[in-house]
């Protein structure tokens, strides 16, 4: 039977559909409320006390408790779906992430993503795009930046292939690139109502921390959030998708399970600022149960008042020992799912 | 063992219980915030960008971005479910559905219906109920109404049979019975926001459209939509309920489903305003893998700038080729779920 | 292999961790959005109408509707948990509850317990604690107090017994304890929007109301209700943390599934102001259909307007007949899960 690509329908872009330069405006804007926050709350063990506490946020010099951060995050990434990674074969990595506004309720998003880098590969079938994506508020102002690149197949196999362009990324931003919001404070920090008492000064770069806690993943629990986020990848949420008749975890929410796992040992680290790289070692499904360990990687001062920066290796797991990442091989362990590097502000 | 009537709970009615001119008064009335938006855009792959940002709601002349369409529709339906449809046997249709004011969050909605028709079947055991049913807001303001038949159990067999009365439905409204929202101007719509480039003017009658996506069901998601709209029909909750053990999907779950996910190749066909007809072909279980698919079946021009009307036919399936809707013996296929006509609001 | 104890994470505290006088500041503060209320109304056929209806709430004297009293119960309840019962054997029971004041969206609360009882087991491996938790708002209002004594293990087999103290706890409280919110009054009460004709007058010392409905019980919905209430307890969400890799379903689960499907047959007693007692008499795992009934166990008139407290023993069950509770031996039957022991106010 003939397939015709329905006139209609957006099918997604294939390798040959990016150039570098293009700039790409996803659909679809998107007003935030208490309501993805509560979401949030019931999808993810989060507990860091900022984004829990109108409170606990203003005696942190914050109007109020911002949206969680990878909440924006995933609100940003959900957009661009639809226009980058509707056909990926891989989301390949993450880079020069940097969070520059928090998000309150009544703010509302959307998002860009310009095109930095393509480069077929050798087999002549698929290739890599760099996006750069940004989310945007209401007032346009950039809340949210960070670097992407997807494997691509093609779709005309007869497309000449582009001019390589690879981007060149920090393999991890310094601390001097950090944007602390505007207004923080954590001098008249409460660490009792927190949670820790551990403080910036507690922890030593090369310090691993086995969070402890474990969540069994169900797939109505993955599937909520990542409708929530306007994520269309079919292969989230269409049993028939894959050949192997299950869904593929939305890689966010690995993430997200894997950092609000970190509070048992890092209820400190509250906000997250950079995310320097990240990988998504192997597929998580459902019925796996998430673990996570992390690794101080780097410590920096900032200039706001208490407030210390962190870099840290956050690792999600379905099993093994923890803080085992790679194999004598060099490559990850196959119960590794995530590997993360990010920074994150703590009271010093 | 005898099985007394409970004195105090509620067991439903049975259709010797209504007669033509009665009015049924719903218990509990809701007010919305933006809980049930959030809520709304996890359980279904919502994304039509008048209902998720308040800038493109105002931008085309809204106050806010309402709550959904349906949820509003949702929301009334299940205040009626404990007075009309607990003993139904089968829920047989819905017609003469009108939308006409949007629910924002802080609007509190109650319920009540009328009864306008009675028709006991000739096999004595059964009869068949239409009631109109309306939403009111906390002004009275009536903010939606429907028509519903279904058939219900006799509880007292000797119960003489009513007079018959079949209510004299309209086939299909007409566009100008249509309510379009005070204020909507879709003058300075941003297609590129909105998710697609098709307008009112690119569709004709006749043509269809596959909408490609599909979203496996799990039993946990269907529960949490249809006790979100207060509805208390046991077949949806209770695994006892039914015989084969399992539960039965509320009609709507897959009245939302199919409209969300008609959002790839209608995403401007924005406001839902009027439901002339809909039918649930064949039940919906937990793990069905649900797609949509549409027919363009009329068009019509408003008064309202920039704003067109569209009549469309929105089928849901659980497998089998898109489009394909009947059998030679006229019946819907078996892999058909929902058959539903309404009218929406484009941009032209 | 040994294990170490790590050192910056949280770990739980055994039985020789706590001493009468003892005062524990729980973490992490929480602000209440309509978020929170719209997931208590898709997690639980929650329908009663104070907390459903601002209107309703507003012609019941209060300001608007609060949030659900067992929403509020288990905020306060999960801030517990990682200071209270994170190692616990077994949840003993509760006692002394009361409601204090409504909880709106944009409250924050936190909670707090003081240590009123210890007792070691006579096997020198085990101890009771008993707890008096407060939860309180961003005005330092105490919100909400309950006593709950819990079996924890000895961590340190070596530490000496503490001095016994049994706290001397109410075994129910008098109506002339409980608080009424300023300005209930249920003088104009709508029992038609209600959902029920029954008053206070109705309802006799000794009646019992099998509340029919029945709800099975899915693991993502239990895990999402209960870390919406940051309860961090790992048997709820890590199949691995039992031997029979189940998950153990949170109680307060269940209290809230029997306490919305008394909805039916007890619609009007609305407001829950006291917790006498309650025992979870077997464990709750997911695919159970949970049931209720209800007792009447005592009536009173109290000072506030057309107001009336009705006490009442609510009973979970997964099975079984209605009304059956003990065996001939005295001990709960297999099928009861919950034996709740509330006072609830009602129109007179």
């Amino acid at each position: 039977m003939t397939k015709t690509r329905p006139a209609k329908t957006n099918l997604g872009r294939f390798f040959e559909d990016y150039a570098v330069g293009d700039v790409l405006h996803h659909a679809v804007p998107r007003t935030v409320s208490g309501g993805e926050r509560a979401l949030y709350h019931a999808l993810y063990p989060a507990r860091h006390a900022l984004y829990s506490s109108d409170e606990f946020a203003r005696q942190s010099g914050l109007p109020a408790a911002p949206i969680d951060d990878l909440a924006a995050f995933h609100l940003v990434f959900g957009k661009t779906v639809p226009d980058v990674s509707l056909n990926a074969v891989a989301n390949l990595g993450y880079g020069e992430g940097r969070w520059l506004l928090p998000i309150y309720p009544g703010d509302t998003l959307r998002a860009e993503s310009e095109v930095i880098g393509v480069k077929q590969n050798s087999n002549g079938k698929t290739g890599v795009v760099w996006v750069r994506s940004r989310g945007l508020n209401q007032r346009d102002d950039c809340v949210l930046e960070y670097v992407r690149w997807v494997m691509l197949r093609k779709g005309n196999l007869e497309a000449p292939a582009p001019e390589t362009v690879v981007p060149d990324l920090t393999k991890a931003l310094s601390a001097d690139q950090l944007v602390i919001p505007k207004g923080l404070d954590f001098t008249g920090y409460d660490f009792v109502q927190a949670g820790e008492a551990h403080r910036w000064g507690d922890y030593e770069i090369g310090e691993k921390i086995d969070h402890v806690d474990g969540v069994t993943v169900e797939e109505a629990e993955h599937m909520l959030a990542t409708r929530l986020w306007q994520n269309t990848a079919k292969v989230h949420f269409d049993a028939t998708a894959r050949p192997d008749g299950s869904r593929l975890i939305y890689g966010g929410h690995v993430i997200s399970l894997a950092r609000t796992l970190s509070f048992n040992g890092l209820a400190n680290a509250q906000m997250i600022v950079g995310l320097n790289g990240g990988a998504h070692a192997n597929p998580c499904l459902s019925g796996m149960t998430v673990r996570a360990w992390s690794e101080v990687l780097d410590k920096a001062e900032t200039s706001a008042p208490g407030v210390g920066a962190i870099r840290l290796r956050l690792v999600a797991t379905k099993g093994g020992e923890p803080f085992a990442l790679r194999g004598d091989d060099g490559k990850y362990l196959p119960d590794v799912l995530l590997d993360l590097d990010y920074w994150a502000l703590m009271p010093v």
